[in-house]
């Protein structure tokens, strides 16, 4: 892997390690993001206050916040799709299974995995024309009821809430959106929409097919599209505000 | 009862009785909606083929569609909800427990109930200004799942979805509407939002504060606010078709 | 109520209050439990930093531990069933919405309410036969989730569990049993299992329906049955040891 | 992998293909239950009825009965769980995630995978000694709810439930165990226990931990380590009747 991507010029180089894992090789990816590949790990060994009462946890389930289990795949923006999600798929091994093909043939966006999980890492394209940015950074709860739990929670913590939950129509992945106090996106997100096929056509969606909205059709949210970080909007700091409804509300 | 709605002026007459139940009573409520006061009713027994496993339901859980359980509530939209509330509150013994009180001081709204369930019986200011019209009738499931799940039925099954499943401000009761082929809008929805006290003080919404919108903040459709049936907007039949977004979604 | 009280030689007289309510009215259950009557409440005022988002609550929801809402329901111990059934609905208003009726005729369980919830007040029979002891007090969540991920905590936080969750047959409500620290019984519930019929036959259960366990079939646990506190096992303290399985699970 | 087959001399042969799928070589695993490989696969095309409105599942979810989403995994009987496990890892591919270890040192159970799932194919001792057998095969669903749902929906339509739902401790899978009518066990589950280590260490759990029964100290039925199929019991027909309490239930 690490002659492919050098022989596309996007190679850095080494590290010794980092937290919680070994030597690593750096490179681009072809928007500017910094990508390590590594292998080494240090696996966590609970403090006894932590020890779960089943072994085959890493820890005891506290229930605190939202209670998220696990990193579930990383967003980001770029400025050509397609370039991005070929080299995914050629110098990472990365498999495509959605994507959104605009009318004029452009990419805006690609979903792609390298395991059953429905998506790993994702490009869209960046509304401002930028490089190197992120939409956003999904953490995993199990069950949709957690994904309601933590608007709830969200809601009384005074987090901006950007998207509150509903169903992604790609990748059919409940969300509730978040912003973090640094600007970041952070979605709470859980999905069991697994691809077992082997040949997995990828699904390509389109321009009119993504104007429905979400699952359920919601309307995306207006920032959801236009928003990323590093932000470039000119504000002093803090991402959008969300917006508030125009008529009285039932 | 018959007579304080008598002294009102707003008696209708006995009726021998209809499918389930025995003699009503039938009067208007100001607005002019037409309502029924009666005790006797039929039980409903189950044929042997839907008797139930456990005798204290009256019959087979099936499954089918969203399974509703029971009616939760009526919303019913009025041109003077003050004069509607206080009806309700002191001929039909109705306990308020929430409102919507306009800068002006007009109410928009009055959420009511006989029991500690949040709403049997809501008015709601009727936008285009005419009486005796329906918001809509709320049908229960037994949890917040049900409700994402009639989400995914009812989107399947080419249901007209007006606002996608999400959780109330007013009565913290969790949503999904949709237009059933007449055009009245129906609600799934459940919620265990109970009022024990028996000298609640009624919760009273300022304009400013229902401008965020619902519970996680989502913007309440515009249909929302505007549609009621019998429907007065000149189209030759059905619903509001719901709106769909105006840039690609992700 | 106080004079059928004190008419039936239990009552005791008036306290001048306690934390959190005004002048209460003391007096015994047949069986020598201690009652309070009182009106007069003290309204809950979160302080500024538990303030909730929407105003229609107490509080913030903070989400920590099982996080329950409300007393939902005690059920204490007794001698006598039906006498004590019986003093509940005729001096003190409660209705009865279940019960079990043995083959000899003696009622051994009494589900009573106030309102359209399904049991507010229980009465057992006491398998040691004595006078005065608990069964239980159960606290309310708002969907069965939140029961399971209850006992996802309790197991960790080495909470002793008696009765894994799941759903009863009687009044139909999810049910997790665990034991605090001081050894009584303590359920974490919820269920929407409204009894809205103002003339609800109560539901008389068999000695042989019940044999077949709890809703789904679940056996329910021995303990269940014959522990009470205050305990009289002569063991020093704390409550049974849950019982393991006697063969190699999978 | 065919070579590898062969040369333990457990190769059948091919098949020209079958209900869904092209060619399959043919083969035992070494307890001889019968196994087929294939690649070529005939996709589901819906029926215009049954057409979903999102492009990336294959059919409209119509939420009939359980609802069961695809096969999650097989759990086959055998004599020789070591056997078999060593032939499924090194012949077949697949990852060996928990098993369980008796204190004699003999496997009696392991779980593995070709995938991040917690399972996919199950090695357990078979109680009669016998060769061949199945344990259940199991079908997921999405959510814990709709195991609960499951379990309502088996209990009214006269399905013998073996298990009601639970948590298992291996796996970490939500479960609820039922008799199809010939007399095979069938799983309703879900879970989101992923492994992405891929030097996971698998999980060994000796009797004494597995003896504390399910997740939450659920004690196993015994015909759950007792019976498979074809039965050998010299019961005419069906499964075994699923156990009932021995004293009144509360």
């Amino acid at each position: 892997m690490r002659n492919a991507i050098e022989a596309a010029g996007l190679g850095i180089g080494w590290i010794e390690g980092d937290v919680g894992h070994g030597p690593a090789y750096r490179f681009n990816d072809p928007d500017g993001h910094l990508f390590e590949l590594y292998y080494e790990s240090e696996r966590y060994v609970a403090p006894d206050h932590l020890k779960p009462a089943l072994k085959n946890v890493p820890q005891r389930y506290v229930g605190r916040g939202a209670a998220v289990k696990r990193l579930d795949h990383v967003n980001v923006l770029c400025k050509d799709v397609a370039a991005n999600r070929a080299f995914a798929q050629e110098q990472l091994g990365f498999r495509l299974y959605e994507q959104i093909v605009l009318d004029d043939g452009n990419e805006s966006g690609a979903w792609m995995s390298l395991t059953i999980a429905a998506h790993e890492l994702i490009y869209v394209a960046d509304y401002a024309g930028l490089s190197g940015r992120l939409h956003h950074l999904a953490f995993f709860v199990d069950t949709r009821e957690e994904v309601l739990r933590a608007a709830d929670l969200m809601l009384d913590a005074e987090v901006p809430i950007e998207a509150a939950p509903s169903k992604h129509a790609v990748a059919q992945g409940m969300f509730l959106y978040v912003y973090e106090p640094g600007g970041n996106r952070v979605e709470v997100t859980t999905g069991t929409h697994f691809i077992y096929d082997p040949e997995y056509e990828p699904v390509a969606w389109t321009q009119a097919e993504r104007a429905r909205g979400q699952a359920w059709g919601v309307r995306t949210i207006d920032t959801f599209h236009t928003y990323g970080t590093p932000d470039v909007s000119g504000r002093v700091t803090g991402p959008p505000i969300p917006p508030t409804s125009r008529v009285p509300a039932l």
